[in-house]
């Protein structure tokens, strides 16, 4: 019987382990795709792209006999080379090729120019042909930032003692009501697709204290706009105990300072490619609704038109304001107004026409919605009634309030919108890898 | 203006910072659930119960005054008390109450003995009230396991180079075929749920060489088993510039030896809860399809009856085969008949009625399903032609080979059928936070 015992070291190294200085005038191997191919005359320089970014090979022609003469953009190959130093080549060195095994051969040449520096293809060019475009490195780079992102706020969350939960995206009934459901028919029944994990992250306040989620919702909004996707992926948490929403707004400042960090120390290279500053997120200014509505329009003579919602200009300017006045990046606007809340935000007792919810802003866009829920039984059914809504079809998550749960509250990050600002994109397509909206179902 | 800058140091104390030895005698908060009151005449024991686990306080009926003299099964508090060793307590230690605040109240007594050892209910009891049964330790420690699973899996990946993606779970068309599928209406346009992430996890190995992804996927199959989910979380990956399948099973191997020691490690308490031993991944022995169908059925006495396929029951008896021949927890089952694989499934090229792929069984279980695909187009065209199917619908799959795609393979995880298995279960609805099942849309 033979037995698997695990990894097994490989001929092909890393590009990051020909860089060692010991390295150099040793022979190596590395594997690849090739990436661009520059015709010198006597040589040719072969750009071999990997998952750690460009090698800078050489071939010199008349030596190039057997697979090495025919290499070609496109090709899959794993080569044999002398390390060289060469201060010119990316990271200081290139291998001098010997010998090349072409592992795969393209069909036809690449579509689109993946080698220049800026992708010279319109986004919806990009998009149409999102595979063969991310194959561009500072296109590539943008979803390294966003896996960045994912894992600060895992590894943060996970050392705050939250635990991570996987909850159903198929379900009877939604927790933010009927309107921008997906349905579909389940074994001759009828189903929905979450909105969000609202209503179950909350009953697992009563198990875990903390928990979140990174998953995908659905949305069938009817928006096509720069800002909106529908399908998104949710970073989600939700922790219990909490003393005031602000427990909530303190930890999502802490999470966003970590995820910075991490940002700062694991994709240093990728902040550097794509010429990224990252926003502060030591200092949080937060203010409440109405008076951010206020300052705005005084101080850009915008008239107040919707006085329960922030409109997107207004977000903008709120952005604005607090970069002028204050140079901060991200801005907690708290107390949103009740009408505009779903039923399970709590009021503010002060004045329960506004809850005690807040959005942060990020350059001017809502990348995070969250805030205190209604812990009590009594108060959320009466709150239901006060909304017109029934509350026949959520009996299980009323279940978790009958039997009883701690006072708590969360928030949901939009991953694409966070990284659109990061990579100070004015598109949320260009931080998804594959969008979704009213007229792309594909690739 | 007012400043958000991270988190506030809170009054109420982790329950493990209560156990230093230089908290015997100190008073402390904590926060946590009424999880059981024992009345002992004199005295009462309140266990409150938290994220962490149990702890023990005692409540001095005859100076309970306030709150202290209210307290009840289900409500959340938060108490004052004076710490002291108690060696018959749980951790070794007891919190003597001076004080209680009762953060919420529930309106009815628990309808589940959450507090017993074993949660005296039936799997369908437990699943109607899941959010509540969860609140039984034993019941709510499955899913830090589960937890772990997840965290060992993409720490073990990040750190062998792979990038995590989320790919889009609406889509026009599907990987592996008509069957199986939930349909839905996308904005007067017909669209699919995605069974899995196959074809973009193998269109992003041309990106970034390997990618894992952790999502959920939708099955509409019309099994009710103990073993089907029709929705579950799929542990994905796919990796580039493999020599042969093996290299697939090796990452397994190893990542799954990485799991075990993280469960080891970091969940060493829920291991000991639920009285777990963890198999044994550091040497896993790998099979022949058709050897290991002539093996069972040869020991075993049992005639084979489906040459192409592995019948539950023989799964089974292939996991007890190499228990009792090697000791062996998991098996590699490889090369199943081209048959009963995808079209993209790498033919073996000594006969090509085989494919280079596998399964891996734990206890008689597949957990996982792998393989090498093809990455020649041409080859990928006349496979899908044999197959009788259209290429129609699958063009920006089809592209990235046309273009050029290193060799690769990668494989799928069943989350909850893995949870399952080590927490030594027999249905995998107990490894599932909200099972989707025909019959079950809800909690």
């Amino acid at each position: 019987m033979e037995f698997i015992t695990g990894l097994e070291k490989k001929a092909a190294m890393d590009f990051s382990e020909l860089m060692s200085g010991s390295m150099a005038g040793q022979e190596a191997f590395v594997e690849g795709m090739v990436h661009s191919i520059r015709d010198m005359g006597e040589i040719s320089f072969v750009i071999v792209r990997s998952r750690e970014g460009l090698l800078q090979t050489v071939v010199n022609k008349s030596l190039a006999d057997g697979e090495l003469g025919e290499l070609r953009e496109g090709q899959a190959v794993r080569v044999r080379g002398i390390v060289t130093r060469e201060e010119r080549a990316p990271h200081g060195i290139e291998l001098h090729l010997k010998e090349a095994r072409i592992l795969s051969r393209p069909e036809e040449p690449l579509p689109l120019a993946i080698d220049k520096w800026k992708l010279p293809t319109s986004l919806e060019g990009n998009l149409n042909r999102r595979a063969i475009a991310l194959r561009n490195v500072r296109e590539r780079a943008k979803f390294k930032i966003q896996e960045g992102i994912c894992r600060g706020f895992r590894e943060f969350l996970t050392e705050q003692g939250f635990t991570e939960i996987h909850t159903p995206k198929l379900g009877a009934k939604s927790a933010e009501g009927g309107a921008n459901l997906f349905r579909l028919q389940y074994f001759h029944r009828s189903a929905v697709l979450a909105q969000s994990p609202q209503f179950y992250k909350q009953m697992m306040v009563g198990v875990f204290d903390r928990v979140f989620e990174t998953g995908p919702v659905f949305r069938a909004e009817k928006h096509n706009t720069k800002r909106h996707l529908n399908e998104y992926t949710s970073l989600d948490f939700e922790m219990g105990y909490i003393d005031s929403f602000l427990d909530i707004c303190r930890m999502e400042a802490a999470l966003l300072r970590h995820v910075m960090q991490t940002l700062e120390t694991e994709y240093s290279e990728e902040l550097t490619l794509l010429k990224i500053t990252l926003p502060d997120a030591e200092r949080i200014p937060y203010v409440r609704f109405d008076e951010a509505k206020r300052l705005v329009s005084e101080k850009y003579g915008r008239p107040i038109r919707t006085p329960y919602d922030l409109e997107p200009e207004e977000e903008a300017l709120i952005g604005q304001y607090f970069k002028e006045e204050y140079d901060a990046d991200f801005v907690f606007v708290t107390h949103y107004p009740s009408k505009k809340r779903p039923f399970y935000a709590m009021d503010d007792p002060k004045d329960p026409s506004f809850t005690l919810s807040f959005d942060l802003l990020l350059g001017g866009l809502e990348i995070t919605t969250g805030g205190q829920r209604i812990h009590d039984y009594s108060m959320l059914l009466k709150k239901i009634e006060e909304k017109g809504m029934e509350p026949e079809g959520m009996e299980d998550y009323l279940d978790c309030f009958k039997y009883g749960m701690p006072p708590h509250g969360g928030l949901g990050i939009g991953l694409e919108r966070l990284t659109m600002k990061l990579l100070g994109e004015d598109n949320v397509r260009e931080a998804c890898l594959f969008p979704r909206d009213m007229t792309r179902l594909r690739p």
